[in-house]
Parts: structure tokens; sequence; C-alpha cells
């Protein structure tokens, strides 16, 4: 009876009826956080910024060194988590490999704040 | 000579201009990362989905928990980072602390990746 009367009166139970369900499923979940987790740190984005704003939408690896002042092996950590997230594209021309957005990437990454 | 001869022969200089500069410069990609990282767990994103589709745009807490199936702390945990990075506001009021979305935080979230 106490148990009975303890249950009864749990203030959980006197609140409001629980949503039933988010309206984001689990599995939307998971991949909008993939892709928002690549664009969650700053060089990330600053890489992305200077992608877009290169020649023809592209920027050459050479490039994207310098401007960060990050060494070599950490530009190019963060530019294969933009390009295994669906961010950037990789084209290898020559001695070079050459960096341009995926059209319609950052449009789609921006819906999925947007379509919460 | 040697030495300069290989300077420049370094393939690193003969490739093209180096950008001056990033577009996104430092601090606003490190505010802009911060507001991303808060939005990059699918947890936080299912909690804001439900906020948002809540009756007057608000979710009690008591909401919270249940459709998620994580225990109060770790709701707790989540919900504070996103009143952290400015994405939901929270109001006590009686026993029960009630969250709503910050008005316009998820349309300048989104902006920020369009924006880059």
């Amino acid at each position: 009876m106490t148990t009975a009367l303890t249950v009864e009166t749990d203030p959980a139970q006197l609140c409001c009826e629980p949503s039933s369900q988010p309206v984001l499923n689990a599995v939307d979940a998971q991949e909008s956080a993939r892709v928002l987790k690549a664009l969650s740190d700053p060089n990330r984005l600053r890489l992305l910024s200077i992608v877009k704003a290169g020649d023809g939408g592209e920027a050459c690896v050479c490039d994207l060194t310098e401007p960060l002042d990050l060494g070599q092996p950490t530009v190019s950590h963060h530019l294969k988590i933009l390009v295994d997230a669906g961010l950037l594209e990789r084209e290898k021309r020559g001695t070079w490999a050459y960096y341009s957005l995926v059209p319609g990437a950052l449009e789609a990454a921006s819906a999925r704040i947007l379509g919460l």
C-alpha cells in the first residue's frame, strides 16, 4: 500500500502527457550528427571557407596549410574528415590534390538544422 | 648552392598562389564551431526536435527523458549544453523546468553553415 501511494503521488505522474516520440528518429539523428560533427571544428570551418572562396570553387591542398598555420598532417586529417562526411570532394591532378565543395552539401547540412 | 637549388625546385613553390587569408576568421570560426558542436550529437538533436514540436514550442523536462530512453542526469547534461550554446532557454515553473527554442537560434546556426 505504501508503495502504491508513493507511485500515485510521484510528481512525474502529475506533470503532463509525454510526447509520444521524437519528431527526429534515431537514424536521421545519427546521420545529421555525423555531418554536423564534421562541421564542429574551427579549422575545418576555415578550410571549407577557403575552398569555397577558391578560384573555380576549389583549392589546391598546397593552399590550405599556410593560411591556417597548421602542419600538413593536421590539414590532411581535417580534409579527410570533411571528405568522409560528404562535404568535400578530392581530385588528384598531377602532383597535387584539389578539393571542392560537394554541390549542395552545405545547403543540405544547413537544412538538417532548420528541419529539426 | 645545393640548398638554394632544392628550395627553388621544391614542388610547393611551383604550385599556385596561396590564398591570403581564410574568408572565415579565427574568432568567428571558434564561435560557429561552438554552436555546431552543441548540435553534433544525435540525442541533443532529438531533444531539440521534441522541444520544437511541443505545445506552445516548449517541453517540460518531464517529457524529455522517456522518448529518448535516457536517464534524467544524461538528459540534463545535454539540455545544459544546448542552453549554454544559446539554442534553448530554460524556465522554472513550479516543480518543473520548461525548455523552449531561443527564437532565431536554429536559423542563425544554419546561416553559419550557409555563410561559410
